[in-house]
């Protein structure tokens, strides 16, 4: 008897199923395998022993198709970090414990950063007490900084989310002839993919943000308050996308800059928009707002990118195909052969290359100013949005899988 | 000759170009105008002679069809209330001197409360100065706070965002086996239609909010406190809609009583999401966070409702034909027949009845305990968000019509 395990962590998105639908079906049509478990709230469910059949859900033919465009994490996430096998190694001892009697050869974690130190770390483990068990990795984060790949599961569906939300927000601020600046705060504290994915709303047919700062550029408040001068002098209403992690050249956050204290006496740190409206209200005296997108931008499933989806679904079997070939401690990556047409291959690489490693924003991709990004950036972002996913829509409200199992 | 024009004032939604096509379609099918013009930036078109000839545009078949799923105002909007004809005769002379000039014989706006104290502030006038000139009102708010009509266009189509993100938020923050509270803040200053749309996220397949919190019932911070605290312990996570306007029992805003002070010394108001996330942080110590929906609810036109755009359609075309039978001074108006088959018809009520009320949420629409809505708010908003528009997306991001022609 052979089996394996899957598990989810990190912090959702709305193509993490996708991948984990992916891993599912390559493991059973591969025939290798008699059972898929997945282990809730990622390597918790291991080490609490709370896990569930996945292949028992296959009896329901619609099952993976659903689990595709299901938001957020059908297995559950955690906030743990697997501590080092020399501080811990009992916690290494039980988890290959229970692989071995629950005849588990193949372990794949879908994660982001934190998830695939976890494989490094049970790769390492498994190789140098010769435990007969593979561990691989399958990416996925919204922020696309993960090394090796061209881009992150996930990424792509968050990118679209802002480009069509960056859209509609410009419609809606471009109706009034009065002056009025617009600053919409986009997800990433490190790396500026996601806020640069604001550019994709700059089409002939519609109207894009006007700036865009990345927090690989060091942020200057005077140059800023003096590029939307110059804007409002063109046109009335002026569009703004800023990454939430946009600091200045001390490497100071910019939303650090405004602490507030608020009337119960609790000081709280205000978002780099908040930061930034404050700061135009009362310089330029002119109509301001800031939009957080906050959660939406990644859990947003209706709006996801198909490519995305679709990628993520053979990240998860690429995964399981390498690890029937016998690798171990490696993560599915995606490598780009062309842009037009728009061509990608699966591979897998050595996860001691990728865990703990960031991929910024290269400077080439933001212009000289460094208030937007360059053609570079909108030829590399572009084929990642494109499609939309067959979404069912009951009462009026898109229909997803239920994730009652996970507090049963 | 005969000619008709249209404007649109207040604030965007995702369906007021659908009652724009509305009043184009039967203004040109009826056969009874020559030309239809369009006033830019509402009134504000007419006194500063900024037209255009909507007739022209519909040399192209695809343009009325466009024009219905095309988020904010393609006219563009104003923030210009007109004076009473009692103070400002002058601006009234001007408007019904440019009709006169213009062959113009009615005139249609569409908005929300302001603009329809113009309609009936206009079409006083011209029935006390026997001017020739049909007034008619074309309701829009997605604040569904208009009387006598049984909702307003927009309105569906902000409830069916609402209903949406709350799912997949729900989907998003449910992950975790922690503990945590999650607080969604939604427009609604005065009425709580919209924040109540929170509750048709609580289907058997999704996750809905455990509380909605309405401005219609004093908020009790206490009572709160002890809702959260009770719900935490049968559920690791909270999910919560409030209106922004809800207040206590003296009528104080609840976002007002959290004023915060900068760091560069300037006192800011919090949003209501935002002062209640601060007294859970300090009160309950759980991790918490609070989201505001913010412009997505009133221009995501990726997500609008097919109802509530046929609907506005509709509306847009009653006026005209009320107006042709000789109507003024009236706002058209739904009425609903039944509820299930979901049925309604178009009718048209006195201006007078409907300018400066407002349509609160009535008490049995709400719980006993203030903090849910009842079955009848749920029959109520069910049909309003159903049926998905066809949106053509190009490149990955939803195609709408251009809006050059507003600063041409």
């Amino acid at each position: 008897m052979k089996n394996c395990i899957v598990a989810q962590s990190g912090g959702p998105t709305v193509a993490i199923n996708a991948s984990l639908a992916g891993v599912i079906e390559q493991a059973a049509s591969s025939g290798q395998y008699d059972k898929i478990y997945g282990s809730l709230h990622g390597i918790l469910g291991i080490l609490n022993d709370d896990i569930i059949d996945l292949s028992a859900r296959l009896s329901d033919d619609t099952f993976l198709e659903a689990l595709q465009i299901t938001p957020a994490m059908y297995l559950g996430s955690c906030r743990y970090k697997l501590p080092k096998a020399y501080d811990d190694a009992d916690t290494y001892e039980k988890i290959f414990a229970y692989f071995e009697r629950h005849d588990i050869v193949s372990f794949f974690y879908i994660g982001g950063n934190d998830s695939m130190d976890t494989v490094l770390q049970l790769s390492r483990y498994a190789s140098e007490h010769n435990k007969n068990v593979t561990i691989m990795g399958v990416p996925k984060t919204i922020d696309n900084d993960l090394c090796l790949t061209d881009h992150t599961p996930g990424f792509g569906s968050a990118a679209k989310y802002i480009a069509t939300t960056m859209t509609e927000i410009a419609y809606d601020t471009s109706i009034y002839p009065l002056k009025s600046v617009t600053i919409v705060e986009i997800m990433g504290r490190d790396a500026g993919w996601l806020t640069a994915a604001a550019a994709l709303a700059q089409t002939t047919y519609g109207l894009g943000p006007d700036f865009i700062y990345l927090p690989e550029v060091p942020f200057d408040t005077e140059q800023f308050l003096s590029d939307v001068t110059e804007k409002l002098n063109t046109k009335p209403n002026v569009l703004i996308a800023i990454s939430e992690g946009i600091r200045d050249k001390e490497g100071a956050y910019i939303s650090a800059s405004s602490t507030t204290t608020d009337s119960f006496g609790h000081s709280q740190l205000s978002g780099a928009g908040k930061t930034l409206e404050h700061l135009i209200a009362h310089r330029l005296g002119v109509k301001v707002r800031s939009i957080e997108l906050n959660l939406p931008q990644r859990c947003a499933a209706h709006l996801s990118s198909m490519t995305d989806i679709t990628e993520s679904v053979e990240l998860g079997r690429a995964a399981v195909s390498y690890a029937l070939q016998g690798a171990t401690g490696q993560m599915s990556t995606i490598k780009r052969m062309s842009d037009e047409p728009y061509h990608v291959c699966y591979q897998a690489e050595k996860i001691e290359l990728i865990a703990n490693a960031v991929k910024s924003v290269p400077r080439n991709y933001i212009n000289e100013a460094g208030n937007n990004v360059t053609e570079e950036m909108i030829q590399y972002l572009q084929p990642l949005i494109v499609g939309e996913p067959n979404v069912t829509y009951k009462d009026g409200i898109p229909q997803y899988l239920p994730l009652n199992h996970l507090y049963a």
